[in-house]
């Protein structure tokens, strides 16, 4: 390892901690709240400051591409064709602020305190978006880049990457990669940096129970015709099991099976589960009979009935048969499992257990699989080894429970692996009033970066994409 | 029988035939919305008009008995205190009009056509309420009339009662009496008039299930809490078992067996069940398994689901566990159920099903008993002597799946039983846009509350009251 040029490239970091405070700072002021049209301007300021930051930083080719939303960020600078591509994905746009009077200090002023920066969009993903740039910088200015690097900055993340896709569609060769790295997900725990490997997929419906044209008087017609809630509440309670296992057949046919090594992984890690109980306020934890917590979460596909409703919810007394009951379900899925083929057994299931003396309509909604790089993956390994060498300690193996659309569309368009490298914490209240970054993780994580191109450089592995089912 | 006498009461019917619709439709044109504080005045015009119409009719003691909300008309006719004594009531408030675009003729601008007289409140109930007062006026202006009348007439029947039963609490030695007689209900079709003998009663609560402290993200928590929404519909199929039966222990202990006449009544009665289902909408009639549906919806206990809902019922899709799911239910209840005990068993049975990953908070509604006046009793045979009397048949026995608070409150304050006899057809409209009232049901009805009253007279049993549980 040319440990020379890594060292001058991580003092080159150090040297200008002021001045990336400052810019930070600077990125942090801009508004750039992609739901609300009232600050359209604001998301393209801070498209243009982030593009003229990485021409600044040595990006040669670096475009602002307008979409029929807010624009994507796309650089460029390739040192080698025969050296490794790296595709950086982050987003420059922000959640909006409500309610902004439980802010401590205002969104779009960014105030240090202990060490730690309060703003919106610190470290969800303004903050971690610059890490990646300052950390490209640090190599531009010092020496030779040790990979190529194509930077993929979008404006639309919060509100659903409405233009992200069809952009990736359309600039597959322009995109071309080995693999993509993402900072926008938070490391496990304070002190424990994290490669996050796998991700769950999603697969909604919605279900309608019809039963009368109308909401039926209770005593002229209560004992004479079926309930739409009653035959709604039968399906849902016939959906899963007394040990919390889903019912519908074949819906784990295709899941891959825990090995030892994540489950001694997941094991080892600073996991509290009454902590976490306390965090979600439920009286006790409850999920699929024989895995842990963690398991359950990361590695095993649900089915959750995310809303439902039927007849008179008002307030007071109203007796009534309802003509109809709903519910939104979506199942979280894991690697492996095809969304479509979960619809189907779904609505299959559903369309058996519902009885004839009601109708039954159910709107397939649309699925993305769950995707995992493997362990041994030279992308999994070469983040390990950047973060053991600035962390002095293993990394831990985690997966997260949610789903990330791009990571799923990087693997089917453009057929590439995903290396989840996220810097900020659990807590750091993403969404929320008083988001915040801690600066020691910012530092800590853009020499991680730096060193991540290095270890890439000297890696020449070309391995398939990130396993996703089919 | 004095059937001299009887025919010269018949006669001035007739012969006041012109006068009677002329006043009736008077009667209609006032819009005595007692939802409506817009109205309040027009309620109390309808009281004036009715009372002044008492009066006229020849009942001595008339009066308009204020309430904090719309007035109570009182009238008495005292004649012999050896003679029976009936408490008549009516109701002399009306629905709103709502939708007004979809009455072919304006509702408070009477209009007859074909016999059918259309306005609001023809059939519910001011026209009943009318046939009662043209009923004593023709007694009282051509004879002796054979009873004693007290007449009951509210303004706030379409709201609720809201001051009757205090007033009958206040009043009880007024209103003293042998029987009550009732005309708000429909005959069972039309040319089958009916004495109905029994209604079912009413327990209602509202189960709420709360799981986190807010709704959680399912992607970072899904697996690992119990979904009180999944808790809520695995309640709520318990309730019934495959039969249709409800489950609650204990819940038909009080029950009374439907005896063979009864089934050989209803069974004899001109019903459709196909007719029956089309007029719902619903794909299949369902009900408790070994009864008929007019059994099930007459004589069976039910408990149904009246609304429920559960976390995200928006557009769109929002991929949450919901912090907490919430039902609202209401059994109706046969006579000698006790609405407390059925409470407490359904309160008991809900809080074995839920498990400890959930809080479980139940809120008690009210209850009120079901009613039932025995086919032998004296009332209900003088109502069956009447209707063969005017229609040259026999009346049909027909119990109602609904409840009439009042019939309770008669029963547990003043002691008495309730005959309902109404003239009313099941398809007239009430409640809803083009409500009529046939007026061949109008004349004969007067007709056979007027014989009501001679049969009456002529009996003197003094049997207990309704039977009513306890």
């Amino acid at each position: 390892m040319a440990s020379g040029e890594i060292d001058t490239v991580l003092a080159y970091l150090q040297n200008h901690h002021e001045q990336y405070r400052k810019e930070l700072i600077q990125f942090l002021q801009i508004p750039s709240i992609s739901a609300l049209s009232t600050h359209k301007e604001d998301v393209h300021r801070a498209a243009t400051w982030l593009a003229h930051r990485l021409q600044a930083a040595g990006v040669p080719h670096v475009r602002i591409e307008e979409t029929p939303g807010h624009p994507i960020v796309f650089g460029e600078v390739i040192t080698d064709p025969h050296r490794p591509t790296v595709l950086v994905y982050g987003h420059y746009d922000v959640q909006p602020v409500d309610p902004l009077d439980q802010w401590t200090n205002p969104p779009f002023s960014p105030t240090i305190i202990d060490n730690i920066l309060y703003a919106r969009g610190s470290s969800d993903d303004k903050g971690q978006v610059y890490m990646q740039v300052i950390a490209a910088e640090a190599w531009l200015k010092t020496g030779t880049l040790p990979v190529n690097l194509k930077f993929l900055f979008e404006g639309e993340e919060e509100i659903g990457s409405v233009h992200l896709e069809h952009y990736i569609q359309t600039h597959q060769e322009e995109l071309r990669a080995d693999l993509a790295v993402i900072s926008d997900t938070p490391m496990f725990a304070a002190g424990v940096p994290a490669v996050c490997y796998g991700l769950r997929g999603l697969a909604a419906l919605e279900i309608h129970v019809e039963g009368p044209y109308q909401d039926l008087h209770s005593g002229v017609f209560g004992g004479a015709v079926a309930n739409p809630a009653h035959v709604l509440a039968q399906i849902i309670a016939s959906l899963h099991d007394d040990e919390g296992r889903v019912t519908v057949p074949g819906f784990y046919d295709d899941v891959d099976g825990l090995s030892e090594e994540e489950r001694k992984n997941f094991a080892a890690l600073p996991f509290d589960e009454e902590e976490f109980r306390q965090s979600t306020g439920s009286p006790a934890l409850y999920g699929e009979a024989g895995y842990t917590t963690l398991e359950r979460i990361w590695t095993r596909p649900t089915l959750e009935v995310n809303g439902m409703w039927a007849g008179f919810i008002g307030e007071g007394r109203k007796t009534i048969i309802p003509q109809s009951a709903h519910a939104k379900i979506s199942c979280r899925l894991v690697p492996h499992q095809d969304p479509q083929k979960i619809l189907n057994q779904v609505n299959q299931f559903i369309t058996d257990q519902c009885p004839p003396t009601v109708k039954l309509r159910i709107d397939r909604g649309e699925g993305d699989p769950g995707t995992v790089t493997p362990l041994d993956h030279f992308a999994t390994q070469a983040a390990v080894q950047a973060i053991r060498a600035v962390y002095h300690q293993d990394a831990a193996f985690i997966r997260m429970g949610g789903s990330i659309p791009v990571v799923v569309t990087f693997d089917q368009v453009l057929n590439i692996p995903t290396v989840l490298l996220g810097f900020a914490l659990p807590d750091e209240n993403f969404h929320a009033p008083n988001e915040h970054f801690h600066l020691e993780n910012f530092d800590k994580g853009a020499e991680t970066i730096a060193t991540l191109w290095q270890i890439l450089g000297q890696t020449h592995h070309h391995q398939g994409g990130t396993h996703v089912n089919p």
